[in-house]
């Protein structure tokens, strides 16, 4: 997995406007995506109780199926404002809309970073005064990878041909991090033309595989969105190699937050293999990289086994055989934990950045694949010494 | 919560025996707590699915409701060492029942300590060489808190009178935290008479309350257990007097536990008040104590209360309405998080060891206590710089 230096696929028909309005300091910190023509749209949320006012108007908007402009501003969420924070939002898709002369429930808000302050809206406003004249193209999806970031070390973009049709996907998020349902934020933008009932399905699929089953620090979010909008300007394409094309930049996307995790020296991959189900698969993979022992244990690389065995065994209510299971070290699953060497094991763990573990639970046919991190004490230190 | 310095009330009839016979170094790890008479005893054990082969003899021995001896190894656990694993606690038990004349069936065998690794049983069996003609009367509970000791920075244990018995209680633990039933080691003594199923309820109740409300690392060890043996020297005692004092104490050894979570540096405490069930109460609460987010908060002591607001809504299948919950900080509930300044929040948080959180959730009556600690470089360290 490296880091993308640039969007290799863009799709046509969108355009991108980012800027700093100034919102913490003069780093970028408000993007706009703009379809040419209304998209068909499709969005997944937190599943956290409580949830960002730009959620309860992201959650309106795409009913309709049709979203022609997205809006986000970095650096200041919009969670626990009120009515105010409502209205906050609102202002901004409807200044969007004016802008742009589209009504503004085509436009989707989002908003992330600290907490429970005001969002600064009239310098959002201010950001976009002009907007048309001030759109981008060929749109500039690195740049807007940047503007909404908050603790990320780095822009996270992946992009892919399908047939005739390109798909580019951005993304953002390094701590609060286990989404259950999305990540923090992700936006997926493609020509292809597809349906909004279809783009639901295949994202929420494809969610399900891959940012569904990371986990940063066990902590959900409260503005987790990931949204797809599909202009149809190149074209019908076949919906199944779509599908799986989107799945794999959904992939590389998860792979490139769990990796980028606050603090994080090694990106940790678990494959659980014939659990007797799907959801005891992905119970036992979440309590293995949710588990501080493990997190530590990869982070310094010593092969105390021990700790993999007591968070397979803590995932209550799944069926655990205990003679069965193996746990397997390495990519290519060829150090078995119980027969190799410790200095082979401990070679492998700390000479690698990325950690592949297999844990064969030997009860059943059913298998997944997920994605975690390291804690190191520059974890504790990015969130301790934060001051609100 | 301050650490105890005596032991001030010692049941009577018990023997103890510590040693160090060399598991790890020559710190003390080996105990033995004798019985004049077999005692009435309960045991909790823990939830996790591979258990230790101490706790599997134990579940049996148990059955009769009838201990007179109790042997506790620390410093090697006995965890996923098959059958020959299995042999060796037996071995350990039969051992400490010929040097005592009883039946190996009297005998509750622990160990705590590195997983995986074979117990050294030979080094256990001649610590208990004569073991009859080095027992100690008055018992000395502080001696047996220390050999049992592995992470702990230092032994624990409480004791308190119900009407003419004493009731003492002795734990261990610091890292691998969240007991879903049971203290990871935790023994209580008393001289008073009460049967074994009556014992059990009690035990279950207090430990309802106490060590299951408990989390340093939600980490579930595979060798938790709780047990309590009554050999009824000084007569009956009011059940309820009984039980509300055993309840106290288990709640003074989890706050112990916790105070000494593995690089803590603060306790604490989460009332969760006016949830609509119980359950749902302890939820939210092991939901805000196992947060890292909220943890590294506790550690530095920013006021960050959009932590407290996610780790809250990110308990999944709870009640919550929004606008009814409060946050309020202070063993006096006087710091109300959105109305007092941050300054004063800020102070409150850096300059108490013990920090008191309440969240009210405001959609029904129920409430639960639980306990946790900070997140700290030092945990990081500790278990990230271990090596098997």
């Amino acid at each position: 997995m490296n880091k993308p230096s640039v969007v290799e696929h863009c799709p046509q028909g969108f355009f991108t406007y980012t800027t700093s309005c100034g919102i913490k300091d003069a780093s970028l910190d408000l993007g706009v995506v703009f379809s040419e023509t209304p998209a068909n749209a499709a969005a997944l949320f937190t599943q956290n109780a409580f949830v960002g006012e730009p959620i309860k108007i992201g959650r309106q908007h795409i009913q309709s199926g049709l979203i022609q402009a997205l809006v986000v501003n970095s650096k200041n969420s919009n969670v626990a404002t009120g009515l105010a924070g409502h209205e906050n939002s609102l202002k901004v898709c409807r200044k969007v809309g004016a802008e742009m002369g589209i009504t503004e429930n085509l436009v989707f808000p989002s908003s992330t970073g600290v907490i429970g302050r005001p969002l600064p809206v009239e310098k959002i406003l201010t950001g976009l005064d002009n907007l048309k004249g001030k759109l981008k193209t060929p749109a500039d999806f690195t740049g807007f990878a940047q503007a909404i970031m908050t603790t990320d070390t780095y822009p996270k973009f992946v992009s892919a041909k399908v047939g005739k049709a390109s798909i580019v996907g951005v993304a953002k998020g390094s701590g609060m991090i286990e989404p259950n349902m999305a990540t923090m934020l992700g936006y997926f933008f493609t020509d292809a033309k597809i349906g909004s009932s279809d783009l639901h399905r295949i994202l929420k699929s494809c969610a399900d595989k891959s940012f569904n089953c990371l986990s940063v620090d066990s902590d959900t979010s409260t503005s987790d969105t990931l949204a797809i909008m599909a202009n149809g300007v190149a074209g019908e394409v076949d919906l199944k190699e779509f599908e799986d094309t989107l799945a794999m930049l959904c992939t590389d996307l998860t792979k490139m937050i769990a990796r980028d995790g606050e603090g994080a020296t090694k990106l940790f991959t678990v494959d659980v293999i014939h659990a007797d189900l799907l959801e005891s698969a992905l119970k036992i993979g979440k309590s293995i990289i949710n588990s501080p022992l493990v997190k530590t244990m990869i982070y310094k690389g010593d092969p105390n086994w021990g700790r993999i065995y007591m968070a397979v065994g803590k995932t209550f209510g799944v069926h655990l055989e205990e003679p069965e299971m193996k746990i397997i070290w390495g990519k290519d699953r060829s150090l078995n934990m119980l027969t190799t060497p410790v200095a082979e094991l401990h070679k492998y763990l700390s000479e690698n950045e990325e950690i592949h573990l297999t844990v064969d639970v030997g009860t059943g046919t059913h298998s997944c694949r997920v994605y975690g991190c390291d804690l190191t004490e520059e974890y504790v230190r990015i969130n301790a010494y934060y001051t609100t």
